[in-house]
């Protein structure tokens, strides 16, 4: 078999670890698998060297930046090559230009345009483990870029998928995907499996294990993706494309978002255009709007709800404030938290998002606003209710069985 | 005018030193130069990397040291970028490959080869300083390759050819090349200028100044090479052609290496290529050989001098065992140094070496060795002189006139 492992930054923090990980890439080498590693930096050295960098200037240029951050994934790659070569195995590291990486130009944050695996493929063949350095590739005209914080599950993801991979493994310092937070409910469950997209939606809500943009690319590749601890011997959760088997399972987990702040515009004038208007502002600054939720208007208005990051709230009021000829009353609200339930069974089982909506009324939680997607729920609450919330429907999805 | 730039791993060794690199650059552009700035890496860097490698092994891969080791000359170029755009100059940060430098396949040792100077050109045209990554480029096979310690002078130089620059300033913690080493004698003196060959038989003799590679290819190039300090404002040294009026001096500069074991074999058979076979074999134990003295024999038989490494001693000793039914008796000496006299105008005035037998004669210090090139007289003497001789010699040619 053919198998990417990744390695992040808290797996190869110390030159102790890097060899903890070149035991495990040996093993499965021993186990008679091709191996493609991808590493991040050691932990620590990318903000290391953004504080070098904000010596100078609160704004360096991104393409700086790229040349000077992508340094320290090489520094990894070469050094567990040379952690597997000292223990008789042939390993070869290379950049992400060397893997064949190119990018299109936007630097720090560039997305992956195609990938030339002939050099890996070498390598491969002349049975050589592949270390190759994460969150970088080049653009065409020859220059560093960075694929973004996470970058390195992205290279994972995409070196997998051009070499048609069994496998790619993602060992971090979490052993998989839970149902929800075990700080909050230790009753949580590691899934053995869940879909690409229920965990687009865990993702995005706070579950850090993995990377939004290497989950949509893995699907988009049909990549098996597995995240795994580098310090245990789990299993760890697959993800992989539904199953039919996947859909007796209505939900598979829930999620808690504290860092949410609510608007909530009463009496807008419903004429065309104006939502349309305000949330083109609103990207235009920048902010990033989570939920909205319109209803239907009587007698010539509406009322309208979104939610954005806490830090932006101020931000938002400023701009909503420019628009005040038009909306009747402003309401803003830092103390509110968005709870999710996320699960493809939702799709076919109607009842799933009523069973919340009783569970937090059972514990006399008011929902402020609602917002539902084929495979998930969310409900906007008082922020002191959340962890109550995740432990309840936790409960009221038996998700601990 | 177009010049070229070189600050070694003290001058960038930490984020203050940085700016004050900075500040230099800006000084030189805004009196109207085009400039090409080469950086190293910030100094403990490298070591730290070559210690991280080590703890796998002694033995790292070459291959994989070029990839490790070049991280840190990256970092540099993009923070003194970054630092010049902070301050409003135009700055890009290139990586030997991007600077167009390519090399031979010998990594952590390796030749440039060529150097496409086109992107940089491009990046001048467009009113650019341009910051380089010392001591790096690629090979064909578009691996990273690094130039060997002290590299980045090379890189200086060699860009400074390939752009035709109309000078190359190297800068160091030190301003320039004296007569003598001022901690020997406080009355040594800073040249204004010395030759190319001079400057070799003084790099290698121990002036650490200027790395002897980059001296050999700014001769063969003719680049204009000054030693300069980042920390003052002294005009440094010029390392140039020999001109008519440098012949005026006798003596440039007079060195001690205490660094010298000295071998001294007597009666050995004096029949063909037994020479040959001893300094073969002591090449490929990779022992470096220094002076090497052979007097005409008489009865079939010569003696035959020559100086290593203190620390190669004990290693070259086991070789001569080896040798031992054709040497009749050897001699091994560590406390033993070489005082070396260095002038081009030595070649056209025969009284130069007598002067420095009398002086030391007149000290009674003997001689124990001695070896003469075109420009060079080598003296091994007892290693307790050493300090004393070269005050002598100094004197002996009015250095500090």
């Amino acid at each position: 078999m053919l198998i990417v492992h990744k390695y992040g930054g808290t797996s190869v923090g110390t030159l102790e670890r890097i060899d903890n990980v070149a035991t495990r890439v040996i093993a499965a080498r021993d186990a008679g698998n091709d191996l493609v590693v991808v590493v991040s930096a050691m932990s620590g050295e990318t903000n290391k060297l953004i504080d070098y960098a904000n010596h100078f200037t609160k704004n360096p240029a991104k393409q700086e930046m790229d040349m000077l951050l992508s340094s320290g994934e090489r520094v990894t790659a070469a050094l567990l090559s040379i952690a597997l070569q000292a223990r008789g195995y042939d390993a070869v590291a290379m950049s992400g230009r060397q893997a064949g990486i190119v990018t299109d130009t936007t630097h720090t944050y560039a997305r992956i345009e195609s990938i030339d695996p002939s050099a890996m493929q070498k390598a491969i063949k002349d049975g050589k483990i592949i270390i190759v350095a994460g969150f970088q590739g080049i653009n065409k005209e020859g220059k560093v870029t960075t694929l973004g914080r996470g970058g390195s599950d992205l290279s994972a993801v995409a070196l997998a998928g051009a070499l048609n991979a069994d496998a790619c493994e993602i060992y971090s310092d979490v052993d998989g995907i839970y149902t929800t937070d075990p700080r909050i409910e230790p009753k949580a469950k590691k899934l053995d499996t869940i879909s690409y997209d229920e965990m687009l939606e865990l993702a995005s809500m706070g579950a850090k294990v993995l990377q939004n943009r290497s989950v949509e690319l893995a699907k988009k590749l049909n990549v098996k993706l597995y995240a795994k601890s580098s310090f245990s011997d789990d299993k760890g959760t697959l993800i992989t494309q539904e199953s039919d088997n996947m859909e007796e399972v209505l939900v598979s987990g829930v999620v808690l978002d504290k860092n949410q702040a609510r608007v909530t515009l009463r009496n807008v004038s419903d004429k065309p255009g104006i939502a349309a208007e305000i949330f083109t502002k609103l990207a235009n600054e920048g902010l990033n709007v989570d939920m909205i939720i319109q209803n239907v208007g009587v007698d010539g208005s509406t009322n309208l709800g979104f939610t954005v990051t806490e830090s932006e709230l101020e931000a938002a009021k400023k701009i909503m404030e420019s628009f005040d000829h038009d909306i009747g009353s402003m309401d803003f609200d830092k103390a509110v938290c968005k709870v999710s339930v996320v699960g493809v069974g939702m799709k076919s089982h109607a009842g799933v998002a009523a069973q919340a909506f009783s569970a937090l009324a059972a514990n006399n939680i008011n929902i402020q606003m609602i917002s539902t997607s084929e495979i998930k729920v969310s409900m906007v609450i008082d922020e002191k209710y959340g962890e109550l919330a995740i432990r309840m429907l936790h409960d009221a999805y038996q998700l601990d069985k």
